[in-house]
């Protein structure tokens, strides 16, 4: 069975491949091995094609840097549907065929960690940037560190970055930065996803970062012996403050000793970062601002500020609510200078084609910040939404500013 | 969108979960987050579950230990198809669904990368045998290798398994084993589905297996400025000479350098071994027997016995050959003295539910060359198939065998 499938997939691609003139396009570097669709067009134009002669419709859709899908493919008397659609953002998108009601994986293309299960990718290069392409320079390693929990009751898995000339500099130690994903993915996601090892390597070859040590775990957290909380948009804040408590409890008294532990590390909060995307950015706050003597860095990449969310009432999380700088994070900022004094960075960003809920609640939180003298760095990518490419370019402006 | 999305994925698993009663059956180990189902019984049957309100069909396939499938799923007044098939075999499982004709990944479930592209897999367990699991024991590292390939004009990532202790014991040096995936995979398949890892670490840990390091590298290369190949049963055999030829000029003169300058090994022959699986078997022979100089211990799991690979016609790739011990392998074997004098351990296996063409071809070549006096060892997987539980078990008895 195994040999006919193999044959029959291998045929498969080459009937798509022969069905279309790819002309100038290129395929995606995202897209399986013998494949040669999803290609992408000088003008950064899409073609994805589908093999589904008895389908009766085909859409492709996906992040919003794909734009305003979905778009509907066409079925050709071979049974393949095909579509090219407009020129997309660069970076990293999401996307899916919908194939009669039911979103399916591009069998042309690897799949990611994303919306809480394995989706399909396509990487939309950006002209003239190169700062998270693998390039000729010194790499570190990407490992994977497994650790048992004794909150979760389970074993879990780190990705730890550890930086070029770490197995060799035998006595060297390194700060660390603790990085997190956003809702519905893991910690695969900034290698994969995010090119931060890639980020990383370039800027230390580069001169412009610290080498450092990069911690990515899974920012779900499940206490042993409870249901799994189901932490999607609209849950009350209870339920956040629960599910992130209980990563909280992972990441200080577990992750980081066992990181201290196996890693040539510097053990203090001088040398110590994290920051993280979305969900991730709220957990950053929220992990940060609690232990704010084991951390000297702060770094909430397009992550929704919950001015409440430690203590507050029991609104729905994307209720809008106004923030007072003085009791904002049971008051974390409210004396600005011993705030200064202590923190060594607080950085906020946000892209300016995400919702306005997201440039809202982060530029207003920052302004307000500002207005109280709380020093922060604040940074708007430009042109990108609540995607990856924003992060990317978040990565890239964070890391040089850190243990400086 | 991200969050309309996500919440209604989150809502998916709700209702799948809700109109199914698992009763005794757990779900798979290798579901996604949030997710219930797929479901295995006591009796390892398995309960599947898409929800496609306006399909026509759906079935369920898989690899042969699924059973004879594709089965048919039943439609459920609330748009949902269920299925719940007879016992598995136990182990690792490639499968997906087949929807009105198109096979797509089961939402539920994790993929991994087999016959050519991102598949569904289901892990079923077997009673009382835990030697792969994740276990109370030190853990070895597996690393990302990045390193550029002149032969492919490509980057490449290999994963590299430290054992535990590695990074401590700063001037141990350690033997090499180089461990190969089948046609269709890539160089994860050993620590993902195969689990080496946790293999290595429970093998080390009760003083079983010589502490190693193994490095899995993907087993396609294609040189620099030619078409790919595909690489297909029933393809010439110049045309599988031709990659594996590109793939052994990559394993010896790039990855197997830098693995000797960044990692402390042994690097003599005395301390390297190659095996692989299927068609990682089939270039563990190739390789081996070409460099006799470099390698010492040689293990084939599953992989299909071509005796004229390296010289011989342009016969398919599966037809039968008479194996000749005297020519096989451009002689490899003639002076069975000399190869039991240079070579420490020649290995062989093969499950017992393979198909005749496997048995036939590994066991045929096992007798023969025993015949003429050439030591090996022949291992049967009782009651697997050419799948993962077969090449798990086949690690577990090989690599014991080495640097002793």
């Amino acid at each position: 069975m195994f040999r006919a499938i193999l044959a029959a997939i291998l045929a498969c691609w080459a009937t798509l491949s022969a069905a279309d003139d790819l002309g100038s396009a290129t395929p995606a570097e995202t897209k399986v091995r013998g494949a040669a669709i999803p290609s992408i067009g000088a003008d950064r134009s899409i073609h994805f094609a589908l093999m589904a002669p008895a389908a009766g419709t085909v859409q492709v859709a996906g992040g919003d840097g794909l734009g305003a899908g979905p778009f509907p493919m066409t079925k050709g008397a071979d049974g393949i549907w095909t579509v090219t659609i407009p020129p997309a953002v660069p970076g990293f998108h999401y996307y899916w065929f919908v194939l009669d009601g039911v979103s399916v994986n591009d069998p042309g293309s690897r799949t990611y960690f994303g919306y809480g299960k394995e989706t399909s990718g396509i990487e939309v290069p950006e002209a003239g940037v190169d700062f998270y392409d693998i390039r000729d320079v010194s790499h570190g390693q990407v490992r994977a560190q497994w650790y048992f929990s004794k909150t979760t009751g389970l074993w879990r898995r780190a990705m730890v970055y550890t930086p070029p000339g770490y197995d060799s500099g035998a006595k060297r130690r390194y700060p660390v930065l603790i990085l997190q994903h956003g809702a519905g993915e893991d910690e695969t996601g900034w290698t994969r996803q995010g090119r931060a090892g890639f980020i990383l390597d370039n800027l230390i070859a580069a001169g412009r970062a610290t080498p450092m040590i990069v911690v990515m775990d899974c920012g779900y957290a499940n206490r042993a012996g409870t249901a799994p909380l189901a932490l999607g948009p609209g849950v009350p804040r209870k339920v956040i403050r629960s599910a992130f408590s209980a990563f909280e409890d992972v990441l200080v008294h577990e992750l980081i000793p066992v990181v201290d532990a196996e890693y040539r590390t510097l053990p203090d909060r001088e040398h110590r970062a994290m920051a993280g995307l979305s969900m991730g950015g709220m957990e950053t706050l929220f992990v940060t601002l609690h232990h704010p003597d084991m951390f000297a860095y702060i770094g909430s990449f397009s992550g929704p500020i919950i001015p409440g969310i430690n203590t507050g009432g029991e609104a729905p999380a994307n209720e809008p609510e106004r923030f007072d700088p003085r009791t904002a994070y049971e008051g974390a900022f409210a004396d600005a200078k011993a705030f200064n004094r202590r923190m060594k960075l607080l950085w906020l960003g946000v892209g300016t084609a995400e919702p306005a809920m997201f440039r809202d609640s982060i530029g207003g939180a920052a302004t307000a910040l500002k207005a109280e003298g709380v020093n922060l760095v604040y940074f708007e990518s430009p042109g990108t939404a609540h995607e990856w490419q924003t992060w990317r370019r978040d990565l890239n402006d964070f890391a040089p500013r850190l243990f400086r």
